[in-house]
């Protein structure tokens, strides 16, 4: 079952933004304004909906999931990692994949030191948006590459009308979207649950 | 007086590597793998640090700046906003300016909508490192362009052997540094305070 998150759903009803092309702007209180407090309630939501699931270790990828991931490692006191969007120079001991994007139709490396993603670790991934998945794909693998295990994947927001959430459940991952939204067709956002309680 | 906080210096000493060319590498617990716990003690750090200064807002640059801002933030109850290294396709209302970095021996523009940096904010800039102050400087530019008023600076670590703390205390602004290093000469990590109190 599908369940939203009310007080993000309320905040992206107020705030957020939808434009042309599928594309929703939630740029006032998640990707460019942080509303800390409601960081804060997005992850305790985060550690109810994963609170069957044995993870040591919060990984994400720069730069938007940063502030989600450091509030969820911070109240469970766990080590966060994110994966870079650059391979820096003084990296070493690296990790690479490769991500396309849809958006920017172009792709991108994302790169993770062996010695923060490791054999053996029991990663929760963190991220503000799933869409077509292709980030979570590129992560996926990242973690294979480590002999590391992925525990289960947490979304601020799940655009589910571009499936990436399909592929990432159909692989048995158990993935966790706060809001999901099953249309922005003609600028209405449309949540796919639309009850009450949600 | 400069002053270290002892946590992170004992953090630095025990898992901070020091590399050829004054390159500092902590990226073990700040800007790869980030220690949520390190993170909160710096924040509180800063609390004390910046006592005395009002502020409605902190500002700080993606990526490496996201985690300690959004810990601030959470601890003060302030939003965080966070510069972009890229100008977002959807981002309107912009302020740009242009950063050169020494390290990476090119420019980039860092930008910010003036939806979030307003005139009348009093904003508190928060960064991992302090260096030769070039990234600083390109915010203080925003912030004026903004019309909104600087309150501080807060850095985890400055280098100060490469001077843009000089620059900006000779600015008349409140720049505040967790840990101060005068040297890397010889791959050896040399605190500006050496005392055992700090």
């Amino acid at each position: 079952m599908i369940t939203c998150f009310g007080a993000l759903k309320e905040r992206i009803l107020k705030d957020g933004k939808c434009l042309e092309g599928g594309i929703l702007k939630v740029d006032g209180f998640i990707n460019h304004q942080i509303d800390p407090d409601l960081l804060e309630q997005m992850s305790v939501e985060f550690i109810r909906r994963f609170a069957d699931v044995k993870f040591n270790k919060i990984l994400t990828i720069e730069a938007s999931g940063i502030a989600p991931a450091v509030m969820l490692g911070f109240l469970l006191h766990l080590p966060v990692v994110f994966a870079k969007k650059k391979k820096p120079s003084t990296m070493d001991n690296m990790l690479t994949t490769t991500v396309y994007s849809f958006t920017k139709n172009r792709t991108y490396d994302v790169c993770c030191s062996r010695n923060f993603l490791c054999r053996g670790d029991k990663v929760l991934f963190i991220d503000d948006f799933l869409a077509n998945g292709n980030a979570a794909k590129g992560i996926i693998d990242l973690v294979q590459q480590a002999g590391a295990e992925l525990a289960g994947m947490g979304f601020l927001i799940e655009k589910s009308f571009q499936h990436g959430g399909d592929y990432l459940r159909s692989q048995g991952i158990k993935v966790e979207s706060l809001a999901v939204i099953d249309s922005l067709d003609n600028c209405r956002i449309s949540f796919a649950d639309d009850s009450i309680a949600c």
